[in-house]
């Protein structure tokens, strides 16, 4: 896996002044941006519980949902936290649209700006793609990373924090273990930049060697190959997600073989500390990547971090627009003196 | 055709205040609340005709429509119900999504229900599926079934109620005949119980004895195998939609055959009262199921159905969210007391 | 191409006092009528620059988009025209619906309409379909036709004309040149009727000769086969879009061939007005219709268009709605007297 060099990250999605204006990944952002995410998104889920979920901080606004990779469950997730922001949501499945009549990328991206879409949730294969977008295509509409390819999956990274944060509040005090397919894993890079930025006293990823990215260690993680070793004394254990797909490839070994060295069971959670949390970004592979009884009992956090789900997406949602309306304000005062 | 053993089926769907919560069969109500979501159905058919056609009762609130099985007609019905109310709607074809990347229908559904989705709107090819996840899986999110199996499918069932109390208001001097495929019919299996509960004087049933169910008798219907005998004097004549695809087997003669014996032409209707109405579910098999000229003429009511469709489930929709509503506020109360 | 005879659809889609109630064709409307919808989507142009791009002018009301013809983007426009308008929004994908079923078109429409649906946006494969509709079937649900066979497509034409309208001012001084398969073009078609309706001093369409329908002299046009001499002078390069399939048959030569004899370059461009602007209706074949640095150059106005489709879309819906509500005004008070 070589990392793209994206190091400039942080001034494409900030504004000179520091506010959020695109949130494309978490790499480069400064811890205070990072708990500011936390804090709105909290002040979310306190709404959430009341009987009318619903704010009007995205009212006449227009996001699109542009999904080049399907994926049900995130759309949903942004299909709601947009409406609860009372934004108008157009939904577009891009691989039927008129990107198959010939017309290229941009051009579909500078027609929906043109009908004055203020906001696009990108999801798509290709590492970059929602940074390409944000800095070449339509740098003045406000740019949400969904998922691109193996580099960066950063909403679901903030509401993983913003799970930890609830059962543990301190960072500097955790050890923090990442377990299965680091190789192929956008959740567990955005995860690990997170974690680094809010101050985890350590970091470990545990898989086969087969599944690990070369000099993985370079990004300041532990790594382990067993899980008797790599989840002793952790305060947070984070399942990732197995592509089935990948388990024909040699890679891997069988399902079964997996489950067997990786899969986490009760016996294997032993190692952890009895106060351990246990997360997955769902949806679960029961019996391949977690132990039934782990997923469903009392340790398991996997519904909160659905709930925080909604939540921290309103939360970047509102803040980009928000970063991106006084930049415009900005220019447009510029324009007149 | 055996029943579900469903009879505690007013217990579930009820709050032991006896509020609608759930909204799953009509089996085992009393005829109160069926008035009383009759009444309230009135109230959203005025409403309809005014120029803003919303009201902020759903305000906040999520309706998730949950179809397993495809239904454009249904669907837009619930969908167009739910928005009328002001809900935020999100529209699941369930078939396409993360079931099919193994997750559990339990877990799709403890996710949405971290969502904060407050309403699932379940229509399934399996009898008692919505049942079931109003028992075991989500009781504290309003569960609506939109059909299930050869189960039921209780809205279209009062939707029916409604439009036979508004053109002849009394139940108890009316003879109602349903026609058709009862054997595979979710349908008149609902409106059996909703006539019975509402009072109607007779019910008959008229059918190829291959398209009756055994024992049909036991739910306090009488039984015609010929048009001719059974619309006699009858008030009010239903009709079934048949599904083409049944056509094939051996339970039923060709559709031309069928047509002749049962489908609904002027020539049988003169043996119905002269001011009987006639009602179909839609879609309509035109020279089927029924003669065009009986299915346009002035006694036909389908288009009202419809009409109706919308004022029911908008009816059924509120009541179900308030019953919700009501039993979490005790249940909080309970546990802060 | 033989021409409808559709004479009197003034008299189908407007009120006898002369407003719109439905948008099926610009032919036989009066300058005055196209004024006002240019004048009312200025007014939304200007709203869409504002923060919040909502007016409450549909609020309660159900717009159905009915596209038996798929079009993501001309759908898209639509959708969020009528959301910026505050109405409920049905999308219905009716191939895959219960037309399939074996019901009718009319029974289909009767059902929408009974659903209390307000407006129905057509788009069809036949022409005449939304003129049909409009007269035959739901005279009281306002049809906006968004494009219908070879016949019209009178919201593009309209968005074009405010196009030109921002960029030229006056009609009566402009020579505009239209470019491409007119011959299987309801857009071009449009053009023509509204830009001879608004008094342009000339009106050409630029093709070869196997792309030209036959008497289209008999519109108005002049024809020309060469754009060396069909650009001279012109105000306005209006390009078409090539349908790409039908670059198999005889009609067309190869996309090379048509691109070197009619795509618009900078070499061909130079033939029209220093200030001549570019329109093309879009999605933009590059390199077969348009070279791309004239697509993306100063001269060019295409987004400008996609913007203005909103703005006129808006425009045209609260207008056919006003109308539609005058008239059933006008209908209760007589049948109350």
């Amino acid at each position: 896996m070589t990392l793209p060099n994206l190091n400039h990250y942080d001034s494409i999605q900030l504004t000179p002044e520091g506010q959020l204006k695109h949130f494309l990944t978490i790499e480069g952002l400064h811890e205070a941006l990072l708990n500011e995410i936390l804090d709105t998104a909290e002040s979310f889920v306190d709404m959430s519980a009341q009987q009318v979920k619903k704010v009007p901080l995205l009212r006449g606004k227009t996001v699109a949902n542009l999904f080049f990779e399907a994926s049900t469950r995130t759309l949903s997730t942004f299909e709601l936290a947009a409406k609860r922001l009372s934004a108008d949501v157009l939904n577009l499945n891009i691989s039927t649209s008129s990107t198959s009549k010939g017309e290229t990328l941009k051009d579909t991206l500078m027609t929906l700006r043109a009908m004055h879409c203020d906001m696009f949730v990108v999801r798509h294969s290709a590492s970059g793609a929602a940074h390409f977008i944000a800095e070449h295509v339509t740098p003045d509409v406000a740019v949400i990373n969904a998922g691109d390819g193996r580099h960066a999956h950063p909403t679901q990274a903030m509401l993983d924090m913003l799970t930890i944060r609830q059962h543990k509040g301190d960072f500097s005090k955790l050890k923090v273990a990442i377990v299965g397919d680091i190789l192929h894993s956008r959740v567990a890079r955005s995860q690990i930049h997170a974690l680094r930025i809010l101050g985890a006293e350590e970091i470990r990823v545990i898989a086969p060697q087969t599944l690990l990215p070369r000099h993985i260690e370079a990004m300041g993680v532990k790594v382990f190959n067993e899980m008797s070793r790599g989840l002793r004394d952790v305060d947070v254990v984070i399942m990732l997600r197995l592509q089935k797909e990948r388990m024909q490839t040699a890679l891997l070994p069988s399902e079964s073989e997996f489950y067997k060295l990786f899969g986490l069971t009760e016996a294997k959670l032993a190692y952890a500390k009895p106060d351990a949390i246990i997360m997955h970004p769902g949806p679960i592979n029961r019996g391949v990547e977690i132990e039934s009884s782990v997923a469903d009992g009392p340790r398991s956090v996997i519904l909160q971090q659905v709930t925080n789900g909604i939540a921290v997406r309103m939360a970047v949602m509102s803040m980009a627009m928000s970063g991106q309306l006084k930049q415009h304000q900005l220019r447009s005062e510029a324009a007149g003196a």
